[in-house]
């Protein structure tokens, strides 16, 4: 991919992902096959929360008392808060704002429902639009005003201990996430200054992109009891004694969606991993004069044999030449493309062909197809999770010599170094390197490699976007 | 039921459906219970228009440019819309609405989109929410400010006549939907002064309460060209000319939720119709000291036994008495319940109560459960559609004396009259009994009830939310 910025703008259009000519900058629309992709993307990441946690709405806007009740937290946010002051032509005697994001709409609600320990732990989830006024250049579903797919989990504990294990299923329930969409990731405990405004710590999870980028996917943030605090969260504890509840919060978006297809894809299109492509097998009936009909027939009988299975099937009979079609199909990332031609059938064989490889199978309808291609899809989400891991693992070099930091960074690579932890030490990485420090991964020794100091942690640093 | 309203407003709360106390009047939180049974009704509708129409998603701000584009259309949200001014502490260039439906926001994409007669029909949808600045008193899930539940599809035809045909299907849809929710409706066409803002008609569904007051539930609107000519949609025909396009849009809201919770409640609660309802079966295993381990071994086999045949069920085995849970069992509406204790055990049988008609039924463990069971879901659904219906059909009154409208609709009626279909005079049977036309249902002949001319229409009248 010479030039990716132009490849993933190209991909949203030519796929039908996205349209991003809507009259607001960093607002876009959801195309129908984007949508399909998204909605079991969702899916999946419903399954997993809905087996402990507890699915939600609150409203979209927030009064300018609430999001201002948390210090911290707004001042994160301030610059980027869309603000209505109108309803109809008069002027609100409260300025609402739309939420950046749903701690200060739901955490009022959460003082009014805690009592006991008894109440807890609560697991709350929503997936919502969220809104960023953003001044830097946006890029549809990297970097927007609305945020259509913003996936928040709220959780309640009656300890800290009970925090840091839910702290350990969300990043769980991520990674099992984006495992099924083999999407690869680094997880980093954030630094001190680009924690989430309010939390006692943060750890993200970010992913490479083919220009050597990283993206951050998906955050997971001890809240202690700062906002407990702030929005008076209070239970009686065993002792009958009143105390602030303790709090986890996390999050996902629709870069998830861009990470896929930047991760994915190649010269040809998007590569979609088989549980989101919105058509799983594609069956391209191969037609002459003669013979057509038995084809078609062939190929209907096929997919119904598929779907029966539980797999997206369609099929291609368009009146246009296969060429065209193959094209398509593999600009659309169908994981699996059946053809079947009149010699096809007298031989009661079909040619399967993998969207990952290109890889073309003789296969004998003798046998079971529906076995035959779950398997193949299951091998193709495997190819795809080992082949992007084997990327990411490639690109996360060591480097002990701070002059070389940049250099290896601006080669495409995620740089690890050691680090004492200090942010002033940090900070002045960071400007001296002009990269972003993603955060530790592990304990160390050694030397700091900017101070000398002793070491604390095995750190990234990255060119972010 | 005594005081209806009283009733609604305690039902969302104690069967924890919306929690209305956020500061925001208006606004309101789907708890993980209600929100259930909004994703259940959608699953609904959403399998019948993914039939032919397509998923997608739009943004939630509108510029201010667009908004006024439409004169008639702007008009009639004019004193609703919420107004966006500020980014952060910049204020904006333009005003932002928030969409308070999304013609304004979908159509200027259309007029990209629609190029010539083959790219037509084109049928969209999108779940969203919408906002409209109510000065009304504000109920929730009735009259809001945030409609969480917005579902509008939209449609753009090559002909009037496949507008028409549009118009057909939609309804055939809605009805499909409310069939399946056992909400009984009459269908109307609106009078001139209450179609959607643009139209060249509205078919309107209504439902009836409880108070006898009937409820908007979903609308469908034939656009005619009037949209397409203000936002430019143009499409090239058979013959190589550029023609406007035709567009037809529906509607449902939160507002198919409270019909549900108001037409089937009674005093011990929620009556839920089998496909929405979170639980469909609940198991109650009577436990006493002896033998509590078989009986729960038992309870546990017949749930994984209806789960498997794909019904949601669950056991309540909590250590409270089995009459509070048979209470709260009732408040949630769950169509059926299953009671074994040590003696039914001994008996190879279960006790099956239905929630709708308190029928309990002995039913021996050597028949087929499953099948019992969905038969048994499915009488629930046809009683609960049939008494909805049947108490709809009786609160139908034709009047053929202006006076005594009134005092028949206050008995909690609908009334149908014969209207000549002229404007002024249908305004002035409105301000003269106090109420409002929802819209003709038929043509008829003889005498105008108000003007005494030649009647075209059998048209209702009643008492609106």
């Amino acid at each position: 991919m010479e030039n990716f910025s132009e490849w993933f703008h190209n991909i949203l259009e030519e796929a039908k992902i996205i349209d991003s000519r809507y009259p607001i900058k960093g607002m876009n629309i959801w195309l129908p096959y984007g949508f399909k992709i998204r909605k079991y993307a969702l899916n999946i990441i419903r399954n997993l929360l809905d087996e402990d946690h507890d699915e939600t709405l609150f409203p979209l806007l927030v009064p300018e008392e609430e999001l201002a009740k948390e210090g911290i937290h707004v001042k994160g946010f301030e610059e980027e808060v869309y603000w209505v002051t109108h309803g109809g032509k008069k002027e609100l005697n409260e300025k609402l704002a739309i939420r950046p994001t749903s701690e200060t709409a739901i955490y009022p609600m959460f003082s009014l429902w805690v009592r006991s320990h008894i109440d807890l732990p609560i697991k709350l989830y929503q997936i919502v639009n969220t809104f960023r006024y953003e001044t830097k250049h946006t890029r549809p579903l990297i970097r927007v005003r609305e945020i259509t797919t913003f996936k928040e989990a709220h959780t309640i504990h009656s300890s800290m201990e009970d925090c840091e294990n839910q702290i350990k299923d969300a990043v769980k329930y991520y990674k099992q996430f984006f495992d099924a969409l083999a999407i690869p990731y680094t997880i980093s405990n954030r630094p001190s200054w680009d924690k989430f405004p309010g939390a006692e710590y943060t750890y993200a999870f970010d992913t490479i992109f083919p220009d050597g980028r990283t993206l951050q996917i998906g955050t997971v943030h001890n809240l202690g009891q700062t906002f407990a605090k702030t929005f008076d969260i209070k239970f009686e504890n065993n002792e009958g004694k009143h105390e602030f509840a303790y709090q986890t919060c996390y999050g996902l978006s629709d870069r998830v969606i861009a990470s896929l297809i930047a991760v994915h894809g190649d010269e040809k299109g998007l590569v979609l991993p088989p549980k989101v492509s919105p058509n799983q097998i594609t069956i391209i009936p191969i037609i002459f004069k003669k013979g057509a009909e038995e084809v078609i027939a062939k190929a209907k009988e096929i997919k119904t044999r598929l779907q029966s299975s539980g797999l997206r099937v369609n099929i291609d009979d368009r009146d246009i030449r296969p060429g065209k079609k193959f094209f398509e199909i593999e600009q659309n990332g169908t994981p699996v493309r059946i053809e079947i031609g009149p010699r096809d059938l007298k031989n009661n064989q079909v040619v399967i062909s993998r969207r990952d490889t290109f890889e073309k199978i003789n296969f004998s309808l003798e046998d079971d197809i529906n076995n035959f291609v779950h398997e193949l899809l299951n091998k193709i989400t495997n190819n795809l999770k080992e082949k992007s891991k084997k990327n990411l693992e490639e690109h996360i070099v060591e480097v002990d010599d701070i002059e070389t930091i940049e250099k290896t960074v601006l080669d495409g690579n995620i740089v690890s170094i050691k680090w004492c932890g200090d942010d002033d030490c940090g900070k002045a990485i960071e400007e001296k390197t002009n990269l972003d420090i993603l955060g530790e991964t592990s304990k160390t020794d050694g030397e700091c490699i900017y101070c000398g100091k002793k070491a604390k942690f095995n750190t990234l640093i990255a060119k972010t976007y």
